[in-house]
This record gives structure tokens, sequence and C-alpha cells, in this order.
């Protein structure tokens, strides 16, 4: 089920930029009870994320009626959000009035074991390295092909995730969450400047943290940083928290920090849900 | 006009990679008198730059009929080729069986003066930086909104063109161009390592210029080694090659070895286009 500009509609204009170049961004929400979660902090990014592409922000009064029209009978499912430049301009050279294309798809829950929540996943480094690029880090957009290549390195399906580094071997994220880890009764993670998405979890996190009075720092860390600590989780707006049990050889255990912003995270998530009930 | 899988159609599925994702590459070729030109040099970056991305090659057999029925009755146009992983996997990750989805479009030749080929153009450097990552370096995928960014930075129709630097301040390609700088009768390009499209008139230029035993260096050079050359030029597949006559306030004179490449290059696609009729 899909809307393009509020139609129902499975496909697309071959010509939509977003096909052509990778010209627009997306967002994708876990839909509970019927309830869009942390619905506005999305909005937020996906109008900061097309700021930063020049693309005109889509209405956020159609944005927010598509998407609460969609989810309202939904118990668990995935809203994805893709707002692309829309058609026209030549070659890369964007057309003079942009008309950007909303896409609105929903998408079953994925089917993930209980028990990554519980005893934690088994993560791998990748090959792949993330590229720098300044001028696109951060944003959720539509160009993935380095996540794409990152993910079809391992078939294993005992492996949950694959841990990203930059260029310099700076750790980034995972292929589709972002990553902290504790040592020390201190939470680290990385700045995001070059490579990376800034993500909506991610940013509920450090704001749980900080509000909580935990050490919270925002720094470039590598491999041996990672693997000497005391707890890794990964996160993501479909999956929460996922503590990390183990990197290739190295085991971690599920520690006191992880399961202190697990507990706050779906404390949190319940109030955001009640809130929009 | 545009054939999906070989069926007429302007459309494609929301679901396809190459719009969730940039998840596809393609080739921009001139068509002249009813032939693709260089066609085969085309095919053949396609098939490595599938080999890359691990998108199955589509049938060279089918390509090959596709493009020569959509061109042999058009004097003038371009066609486009975009070959993507297909529908299906989950999230980034492909699908067990990957089909790719290939489409050709034709599009109008672009109504560029002729004064670009003979006086030059005009250029500017561009402020968005080209990232460096060399899992895609040099392959010509839908991951391209670096250049959409670039692009958007001028409107003055008499720039023609803008000089992109990666993150070290090499000077790396045009937007939509390759480009080559000449000192003291010797050329020079970039090796295009962490960014940049490996273009198919960069290839040929590289090996006319070899084959008249004309100096070729490729390697990293900086803005100052461009400003300060006799003559500099731009090339890609629909334009061939364009002298530069001006980067912001730097004058260039036309030189001599621009106007052999250009001679060389035009007496070299004349034999193409014959041994393909």
């Amino acid at each position: 089920m899909a809307l393009v500009n509020g139609s129902i509609q499975e496909l697309i204009e071959l010509s939509d930029r977003g096909f052509q170049y990778g010209d627009g961004l997306f967002e994708t929400i876990a839909i509970k009870k019927g309830i869009p979660c942390f619905f506005e902090r999305h909005l937020e990014r996906l109008h900061n994320s097309c700021l930063k592409l020049q693309i005109p922000t889509p209405c956020s009064k159609l944005l927010n009626s598509e998407t609460f029209s969609l989810a309202k009978d939904l118990d668990n499912a995935i809203l994805k959000i893709i707002v692309t430049r829309g058609t026209g301009g030549r070659g890369y050279r964007q057309p003079e009035a942009i008309k950007p294309n909303r896409i609105l798809s929903i998408h079953p829950f994925p089917s993930y074991a209980t028990s990554y929540k519980e005893q934690g996943v088994t993560a791998r480094f990748c090959e792949t390295r993330l590229g720098l690029s300044p001028s696109l880090s951060g944003i959720k957009h539509l160009n993935r092909l380095e996540q794409v290549l990152a993910r079809a390195e391992w078939s294993d399906i005992n492996i949950q995730e694959g841990i990203m580094q930059d260029l310099n071997g700076h750790i980034i994220e995972g292929t589709m969450t972002n990553l902290f880890y504790v040592k020390n009764n201190m939470i680290f993670t990385s700045p995001l400047l070059y490579s990376g998405v800034a993500g909506i979890m991610r940013g509920i996190i450090m704001e749980l943290a900080i509000a909580h009075g935990y050490s919270l720092t925002v720094r470039d860390y590598k491999e041996y940083d990672l693997l000497t600590a005391d707890e890794a989780f990964l996160c993501n707006s479909i999956i929460g928290i996922w503590p990390i049990n183990s990197i290739n050889t190295t085991r971690f255990g599920i520690g006191m920090m992880t399961r202190k912003l697990q507990y706050l995270l779906s404390e949190y998530e319940q109030k955001d849900i009640i809130n929009n009930s």
C-alpha cells in the first residue's frame, strides 16, 4: 500500500529524480497501535534534510493527515516516507520550479526474534568503508549504495548487523543502525561529521542519557575503543535498542547502562504513543 | 520513449531498488545517424560496473538489439541505459536471486551552441566537494546527490560547467564532464581513485593521446596546477571535447593540443559510426 502525492499507486515516473539520481531523502517510522512513533521528530528531520538538499518541504499538514490515515488501523507496521526533487531539470541541473514528490508506503513490521532485545545480537565488521562526504553526512538521503554493498558482505542469518568504519578507520554506525558503546559508565558515540545518518533513535537516546545525568561523549573512535568497551548497543527507529553480545570473536556482557537506556526508551515511547492517541 | 525490460513504459515500481536506494548504474550514449556511438565501450563499462556493484549484467544481446532498434531512425539523440538491482530484499539487504531491471530511454540531444566546441566554455569552481569513497569511485552509479548539489550552485547561463574538488582539494572533474589540462605539451588528468566517474570519452582521449605519442600523466593535482595550465578542456560522451576559455577570472587560450585531440576524436568517432553502420 502506497500513496504517491496522495493517490494510491505502486509506480513512479522513470523521470523522477529519485530514480535517476537518488535525488531525495526518506524517513522510516514505526507504527504501533495505530500511532506513528516519534512522528514530530521524523517530520522535523525531514524538514531539515529538505533544507540541506534544497528540496521544498512537502506541506506538513498533508504529511500529517496522510500518515495518520494510513496508520490508524495498523497495530505493528512500518511507514516509509520518501521525498524526491520531483521530475524535470536537465541532467543534474534541477528545474527552476521544484515540485517534490512525496511517497508514503506501508510495510510489515520485521519479525525480529525477541531475544535480540533481551540477549543481544551478533555483529561483524564490514569491509566496505563509508566514504567521507560532509555535504551529505547526517542526512537520510537516497544515495545508499555503500550500505547495500556492506549488507551484501554476509548472508549468515546468525549475524544481525554489520559495523561500518570510514576511510580513516573511525567507527561510524551499523548498516541500518547507529552505534553506542559504554566504558566505565560513560556513553560514547560517533559525531557523524563526515559520514553516517543522524538517526532519530540516536537523538532520543542522547537526550535521555543527558536528561538522566549520564556521561555522554560524542567523539571519533576506532576498533580498539569499541572492542575494549564494557557494553555496546545498536539502535534505530524500528528496533529501538539491541544490545551487542559479540563482534567477530569479542564477546560483550549486557550491562546496566544498556538495560537502563532500554527501560528509559520504552517508558518514553509509551508516553509518546499516549500523547498522540 | 522508454523500454523497461523490453516493454514500452514510462513508470517503474516504487519498490525498485534504484528508486529506494540509488541501487544501480547508468550509461549515457550519443546517437548519431542511427548509430549508438562507442556502444561496445559503454557495454563493457556497464558490465564492469555491474561486477563492482554485484548486479548480474543484463544479457548483452538484449541490450544490443533494444539499443539498435531504438536508435535506428534517430539522427541526433541521447540514449540512457539504467540497470538497477531490481526489487526485493529486506532493507539494504539484496534479494537472494537478483533480477536486475534494465531501462532504456531516449532523450533529445541538448541544443549546445556550436561556439562551445570552437571558442570554448566558461567554468567555475564549485563549493560542493566530492566525497572520498573508493568503493564507488569510477563507477557511473545512481548515487548522484553531490553532482546535483554542485549543479544547483549556479544559474548563470553564461557558465557551462562547474569544476569539483574532493575533500583534499584535489581537482577531480566537472559536474557532468571529465577534465584534462595541458602544460608544456604534456596532458594531465585525475586518477579518480577516491571519487569521480571514469568516463568513456576520458578513456578514448587517453588512448588517442598515448597512441599519438603525446605525454599523458594521470596524477592528483590542485587548483594552482589547473589555473597555471596552458590549455584545459572538458569531455563526455555527449559533448565530445569542449575547450575551457575561462575558470572564474583566469582565461585560457585554446591551444594546439586541444585542437589536435578534437580532430583525432572526430576522426575516431567517424570510424566508429562507419564500422557500426
